[in-house]
């Protein structure tokens, strides 16, 4: 039984039947290897078991929310409470006044929240908020990075139309000169410079943002009178317990939240100074469910969380016991193994793998083995997470460099990772 | 202290503090009488209580989500039940297929159905089907109709570009004439004809649709080769059990859902049939909690509900006493006074009140007679309501119109909505 995926063959069988592609977005495994399963049942903590009953250490964390755990008995029970004495309700509970303070006190930059549902309500909130504030159109953006799924950012154009990617400037991230570039090309009409906390863009290395690059695109707004925006939405909380540029001694004006900051539960956030409030207070946004007490009830608990224990501190030790041990075995195995990013959210790339068919080939194992990595996209790591599970991660990764050993020779091209190639 | 409001008004001056403007989008109450208050504590079956412990009968429903009720005991365990298992994961779980099926086996046009957070999130997705589908980007909407907060849609200008709002072409809802010249302006770059189930904008009379504007959309959808879209986000499940445009014998291409359809928890959803599936398959969306099972777990329950009870002819039977018990007494008080919009939904304006001086007294009056009702936006009745709640709701109507009588004659200016005497 345990190697059967019957019961997600089935799954993927009805789902072809009344969803589009049979799945959409981040969470469907078109562009995985094949063996990866598509349907979950359950999460606890750390680990994940698909349909079939197969439970996997999962460096995923459901591509970021899982901060702490995959239902968390804390974080879940003031949900859970919440939900008794009511969540969607016809105004807010003084819930949303209490995490607005929470975070503020929290983020460095920040004078002030707006609450939404989605990652990418929260990146076009700051794109809206930095045009009404500046009375301006053009914002400047990094090529490649993801800021959400709207027409005017979503990584792929169908659906979308030209005037959706209107009065956007694209520099290269980290290069300074492509960034001064991009500014004097947008003239009198900067709006924003957008910034990912660090280059966490699929399929290729991740980068630490370059200080110098950082502040000069602080300087490059200040000295044009647009807003610098931070998006935090996927490295927050994973980073520092503020604003991932605090790190590196850089304010935006607005950041963007979302994923981990209720563990999971649906909730994202703006987050502006006082420069950014007239501009932000002038835009209609909302949404139906967007001032809901329970999501906000978690948020609350799970910031206590990030205030109050070493979970940065532990998953960074983690984080790096992972990257040490992989790179002892990969070299071992006598693989050019690259892991870049944070310790806490590392991506993995094999050198020489053009079509990532020893990626395919070696993350295949991890999943067989009981690890789930994935071999294009930044991984996650989460505080449930202990030294046993790095220990079984880097047993399992062991035996997966010697499956790709004895399999590189001879690996079948991946037939839907070509379009890397072409780049 | 049952007088006071010290707690709401301590609140607000803390939001001040903490959120642009103190409020946010459709739940700010800037646009309602001053006593209205703009924070919550509870919520349980049609009833709500603000933060200084004053208990209302509750026709807004939370603006739409609250069908069966606040805090609904069956449909909130089965949310709870799946928070216990993991909600948010690495993939989705069976809940989503299963849920995709229910839909689909429920609105008759629907072949496939896919999930996501807001309303707006669905609306938009619609368009970006419909353009991926045709290949072509021009779209009809109704003026003043809402169909959500993102830049191309919201109501307000304040952060949006021209960009934006480019190849959208306006009709009057309603107006055949007016629908038959904005298809003929697109040309033959018609992607989508939008609709509202009824007219339901704020501030004005709602609308039934003609079922012959409505066919004639549908015919001129087809003969251009067009999606037809209805927006059944606000409307649906309270007008019949299916599509809004069922009841009139009209299918359209796609449909939008969300508020009522997991009672209130975070979920939407487009719904298309089969000659809208490969666009809708093209598109690149997403968000990192759209593919968690909790909310979709309370979706099945929701469901299974609409189905199974009869929870819309009892509401429909609320809804029409309530109607004609509220025309006798404004009729036996004097007053002109318009209830428009299903009886499950309706908006209520007096005659003669182009600034809703009248509107707001009274709706201040049933405020204080412990029934909050909406002085310009449609309202909703939820399946938690009884004879008894109408009763109530019937003698606080009764007052609030001898009130009102008393100071007709003498009332002052609204002058935050005197931008309404403008138009």
């Amino acid at each position: 039984m345990s190697g059967s995926n019957s019961v997600d063959r089935d799954l993927r069988r009805r789902a072809e039947a009344v969803i589009p592609g049979g799945m959409y977005g981040h969470q469907s495994v078109a562009l995985l290897p094949d063996d990866y399963p598509q349907f979950f049942a359950s999460g606890e903590g750390a680990w994940i078991t698909d349909v079939d009953g197969r439970r996997y250490l999962d460096f995923m964390c459901a591509y970021g929310p899982s901060l702490f755990g995959y239902a968390h008995p804390g974080i879940d029970a003031a949900y859970a409470r919440r939900l008794g004495q009511g969540d969607v309700l016809t105004g807010p509970s003084p819930l949303m006044v209490e995490l607005a303070e929470a975070m503020v006190a929290m983020v460095s930059h920040a004078d002030w929240a707006m609450f939404c549902k989605n990652g990418t309500d929260a990146t076009t909130m700051a794109m809206m908020a930095a045009r009404a504030q500046t009375g301006r159109k053009t914002i400047v953006l990094a090529r490649g990075a993801y800021h959400g799924a709207a027409p005017w950012c979503t990584p792929r154009p169908g659906g979308t139309t030209a005037e959706d990617r209107a009065n956007q400037v694209f520099c290269a991230y980290n290069d300074i000169a492509s960034l001064e570039a991009a500014v004097a090309s947008a003239g009198d009409d900067l709006a924003a410079i957008f910034a990912a906390p660090f280059r966490h863009d699929a399929f290729v290395d991740q980068a630490a943002p370059d200080p110098a690059y950082a502040r000069r695109a602080r300087d490059l707004a200040d000295e044009r009178g647009a807003m610098l925006v931070v998006d935090d939405v996927r490295a927050g909380f994973r980073v520092v317990r503020d604003c991932s540029w605090e790190a590196i001694g850089v304010r935006p004006d607005l950041s963007t939240w979302g994923k981990c900051i209720a563990n999971g539960h649906p909730i994202s956030a703006l987050l502006g100074n006082d420069r950014a409030r007239s501009g932000a207070a002038s835009i209609y946004v909302t949404g139906s469910f967007w001032y809901a007490g329970a999501a906000m009830a978690a948020g609350l608990e799970t910031l206590k969380l990030v205030r109050e224990t070493d979970y940065l501190e532990r998953i960074q030790t983690l984080g790096e016991r992972l990257r040490a041990g992989l790179a002892d075995r990969a070299s071992a195995a006598g693989f050019g193994f690259r892991q870049t990013g944070p310790a806490t959210m590392p991506l993995f790339l094999f050198d020489d793998d053009p079509d990532l068919r020893k990626g395919f080939c070696w993350s295949s194992a991890m999943l067989a083995h009981g690890v789930y990595v994935h071999p294009w996209h930044n991984m996650f790591l989460c505080a449930a997470m202990n030294d046993a599970d790095i220990d079984f991660a880097l047993d399992a990764a062991e035996q997966s460099f010697q499956t790709l050993k004895m399999q590189a020779h001879d690996l079948p091209p991946v037939e839907k990772l070509a379009f890397l190639a072409a780049r």
